[in-house]
C-alpha cells in the first residue's frame, strides 16, 4: 500500500525506515489510511508539497509517524495513574491511608475475598507483553513495546472503563514469564497476555489458567473470536449452515490455530459451534499425518486431532479445490482469482494478512467470492480485534470468572454478530469503533460466565 | 492512646479488633487524633451517642475505620489508568495506536535510552510489597497490602506529581523479589520497595542497586533521612556540632539500622555527616562484640563495623547515660525520666515508636529533654517519612540517577533541614503536608545526582 502510493508521500529517511516495517500492523486503525488516500478531495492534490497542515493529511505515513513521535515526546507517553478520590483535607488523608486503612487491610486479611471490594483488583488488568511479537514489528523487546501496550490500556479504558497497566517483561522465558505473571497477580482482576509469540504463547496462556482471574491471550483467541463473529454473520447472509462449511485457514501460528480450534468446538462435549471440515495449512502446506517435519512441534501435532478429517496432503491451493471458506492469518498476495474459482460455488473468503491482504478485493470478487473480509479498515467488513477483548473482559471480570472458557468466547462471537440487525455481503461485523458493541459484549460474556457457576 | 480514651469511643466488635492491632501505625495522619481528641469543643462532649455526625467526629478511631470501609467499597480502591491525551477521533487514535504507534516503538527500538522520551517510564514509580510488613500490622500478605500501596500511590501524585503503581507480590522469597523486580522493570522509572520485613529488605534492596533505576526501600532511607533533617536542625538550635553527638539508636531493623549508617556516613570516603559516637541496641542491649547471640545475624554483625566504637556493652539505659541523643524506633514506654536524667546535659530525645513514643513529651521534659520529637503529629516535632520519598524520586528521576546514593540521601535531609529557616526546640522539623517540602528536596537531589554524573 505505501509502495503503491509511495508517489504522494515524502520520502524522508524515517519514512523509509518504517514502510519497511510497516506492513504487518494490526488492522485496527488502518481507516485512517482510507481516509486520507481515498477522500476525493484530497486526490485531487496527490503531489508532493512542503506545507504544512495539506501535507500532514496527505503524507498519510510520515504524518502519523511523525505526529505520533512528537505526542509521545511531549506526553512522556499516553496514561497516568490518579487517584480517584479528591484528598484536599488531613481528615480525607486520615480515610485514604493512615490511620483509616488499616481497616480494608485488615478486612481482606480476614477474608481474602473482600480484595474485590476494598481495593481496585475488580477493575484492574495487567497488558503483559514480553516483546517478542509486537504488532507485526516482530520481536523488538520489552521497552519497544510499552508504546503499543500503552495504547491498548487506553482501548481498555475507552471501550469498557477498564483500568490497564502495562507490565512489559525483560525475559521471553517460558517460565520466567509464568512465575512473574503469578508474583504479581494480587491487584489485578485479568490478565491480557499481548503480543507473546508462538508457540510459548500457548504453554504461557495455558499453564495460567488455574489462576483464579482470567488470563487470556488476545492475539489468539480475540481474532478468533472476531474472525468467529464474521463468519457466523457470513453464513447467515448466504443461507448456509456455519457447521457444514468446509474451511481451510491459511497460518497456524497463535491465530490460525485459535480460530481453528474455536470453530471445531474443539473440547467441548455439546460444542453449539463445531465446523465439521477444517483444514489447516503453515507455509508447508496441509497440517496432515505424513508432515514429518512437524512431529516436533506440539501445537500443530495437536491440531491434527481437530482439523483434516479425511487426512488430505498437499499445498494450501490443493486445500483450497471445493472449499466454501478461506481464512487468511498468513502473507500477503498468497492467492489469485484462478484460487477462488477453485472453490465451492459462493464462496466467503477473509483475506486478513495486514496491510496487504492474501488477495486484494477485486481479484477476489472476479473469481467468484460472495463475501470477501480482511483487517483493512478501507474495505468493507473489516475483521477487528477490539470489537472483542474490552467487553469480554469488562463481561468475565464482572462475573468474577476464574477463567474465560469457550462457552464465553461463543458468547462473545454470537454477541458481536448479533450486533448487526440486518447483516448484509458488505456487512457482516459492526464497525470497530462502535463503543456499544463492547456493551453488548459484555453482557453476553457476563451472561455465560454466571451460567456456568449457576448451571 | 485508644485505651485511654476508650471511654468515648463506642465498642463495636470491629472496633475492638482495630484497637489492638492499630497500636503501631506510621506517623503520617495521626494529626487527625489530635484534632478530635483535643479540640477543646469536644472535649465538652466526650460521652458516647449514636447521633450521626456529632459521633463521627468524636469517635475517631471508629469513625475512620467505617468511613475508610465505605469509601474504599464505594470507589472500589482508590487509583485508576487514565489517558493523559484524549482521543476523539480516528485521526487522535491513528496517532496515539496504531499505525502511528509504530515511529515510538522503533524508535525505542533503535536506541534503547528513548524509552524515556516516548513512554510513561521518565514518570513511573513501582511501589512493590510483598505484604510482609505492613504498616504496624505485621505479615498480612501482598493482598491486604493493596489498599496502603494505593494510598502512598496517592501521596506520590500528590506530592511530587510521580505516577505510582501498586506491585503486590504474592511470594515472600527474596530470590522471587528479586527477579520479579527485574522482569518488569522495563516500564518503570523507579521502584519504591515499601513494607517488606528485615533482614530480606537489606539483600533484596542491595542486589537490586544494579538495575540502572532507583530502587528504594523508603522503611529503611526515607525515615533515616527525615530523622537526620530533625537531627541537623535540633543541633544548629542547640548550637552543637552533629558529628561530635553521642547517640543511641534502640530498635535494629530496617530503620535503626538505616539511621545508624546514614549519621555515620557508612561507606562514604569523607562524608558530610559522620557521628563518631553511635551505638545501637536491639531488644537485647548494645550490639557489641561479645553478643555470641548476633553472630549468624548479617546486618547486626555488619553493624558493629561502623557503631560501638568503644566497644561498650551493657543494656540500652546503660548505653544512655552520658550519651547526648537518643533515637527510638522500638517500643512504648521504655524510657522514664531518670533515663533522660543520666544523659548528657540539654539531650535530643526522638521517640519514635508509634502511635505511643517510647517516653511521653511531659515525661521526656521532666528528665530535661531540651528538645523532642515522635513520630506523632500531636506533639511538635512529627519526623513523617511523606517529606522525603515524593521529592527523593522526583529528583532521582528526573536527573536520570541509576541508584540513589548516600550523597543523594544527605542532600535530601539538608534540604527538609533548611527548608525551615529558623528551626526553634518545637519546629525542627518542617509540617508533614507542606507541598513545598518535596520541590525543595527534588531540587537538592537532582543537584546531587548531576553532581556525581558530572563530578
Amino acid at each position: 500500500m505505501f509502495k503503491k502510493k509511495g508517489r504522494f508521500v515524502k520520502k524522508t529517511p524515517l519514512f523509509h525506515f518504517l514502510s519497511k516495517k510497516v506492513l504487518f500492523l494490526e488492522p485496527v486503525f488502518l481507516l485512517s489510511l482510507r481516509i486520507n488516500l481515498l477522500s476525493p478531495l484530497l486526490q485531487q492534490h496527490q503531489k508532493p508539497t512542503n506545507q504544512p497542515g495539506f501535507c500532514t493529511l496527505i503524507m498519510a505515513g510520515k504524518n502519523y509517524y511523525e505526529e505520533s513521535l512528537e505526542l509521545h515526546r511531549k506526553n512522556k507517553g499516553k496514561i497516568e495513574v490518579r487517584s480517584k478520590i479528591p484528598v484536599n483535607t488531613i481528615a480525607d488523608l486520615s480515610t485514604v491511608y493512615s490511620p483509616g486503612v488499616a481497616a480494608p487491610c485488615l478486612a481482606i486479611h480476614e477474608n481474602p475475598d473482600d480484595v474485590y471490594t476494598y481495593t481496585i483488583k475488580s477493575n484492574t488488568v495487567a497488558l503483559v507483553s514480553d516483546g517478542s511479537a509486537v504488532l507485526g514489528l516482530g520481536n523488538i523487546g520489552a521497552a519497544a513495546a510499552i508504546p503499543v501496550m500503552e495504547g491498548k490500556c487506553m482501548l481498555f479504558k475507552k471501550f469498557a472503563d477498564l483500568d490497564a497497566f502495562p507490565i512489559c517483561l525483560d525475559t521471553q522465558d517460558t517460565e520466567q514469564i509464568i512465575q512473574t505473571v503469578r508474583n504479581i497477580a494480587p491487584v489485578f482482576g485479568g490478565i491480557n497476555l499481548e503480543d507473546i509469540s508462538a508457540p510459548r504463547c500457548f504453554e504461557i496462556e495455558s499453564r495460567l489458567q488455574d489462576l483464579g482471574i482470567p488470563v487470556f491471550h488476545d492475539d489468539q483467541h480475540g481474532t478468533a473470536i472476531v474472525t468467529l463473529a464474521a463468519l457466523i454473520n457470513a453464513a447467515k447472509v448466504l443461507g448456509r449452515d456455519l457447521n457444514d462449511l468446509k474451511i481451510v485457514i491459511n497460518g497456524a501460528g497463535s491465530a490460525g490455530i485459535a480460530i481453528a480450534k474455536l470453530l471445531r468446538g474443539f473440547g467441548q462435549k455439546n460444542p453449539k459451534v463445531a465446523v465439521k471440515h477444517i483444514i489447516l495449512c503453515d507455509r508447508k502446506g496441509i497440517l496432515c499425518k505424513n508432515r514429518a517435519d512437524i512431529a516436533g512441534i506440539l501445537h500443530k501435532m495437536e491440531a491434527l486431532l481437530y482439523t483434516n478429517p479425511e487426512s488430505k496432503h498437499g499445498t494450501v491451493f490443493d486445500a483450497l479445490v471445493g472449499a466454501d471458506v478461506f481464512i487468511g492469518v498468513s502473507q500477503s498476495g498468497l492467492l489469485k482469482a484462478e484460487h477462488i474459482r477453485s472453490m465451492a460455488k459462493d464462496p466467503i473468503v477473509f483475506a486478513m494478512a495486514n496491510p496487504e491482504p492474501e488477495i486484494m478485493p477485486e481479484e477476489a470478487y472476479k473469481g467468484g467470492a460472495a463475501i470477501f473480509g480482511t483487517g483493512r479498515s478501507d474495505f468493507p467488513n473489516q475483521v477487528n480485534n477490539v470489537l472483542g477483548f474490552p467487553g469480554i473482559f469488562r463481561g468475565a471480570m464482572d462475573a468474577r470468572a476464574p477463567r474465560i472458557t469457550v462457552n464465553m468466547k461463543l458468547a462473545a462471537a454470537f454477541a458481536i454478530a448479533k450486533y448487526l440487525k440486518n447483516p448484509d455481503r458488505e456487512h457482516i461485523i459492526p464497525a470497530a469503533l462502535d463503543k456499544k458493541v463492547a456493551t453488548a459484549v459484555a453482557r453476553a460474556v457476563y451472561k455465560a460466565a454466571m451460567q456456568e457457576k449457576n448451571p
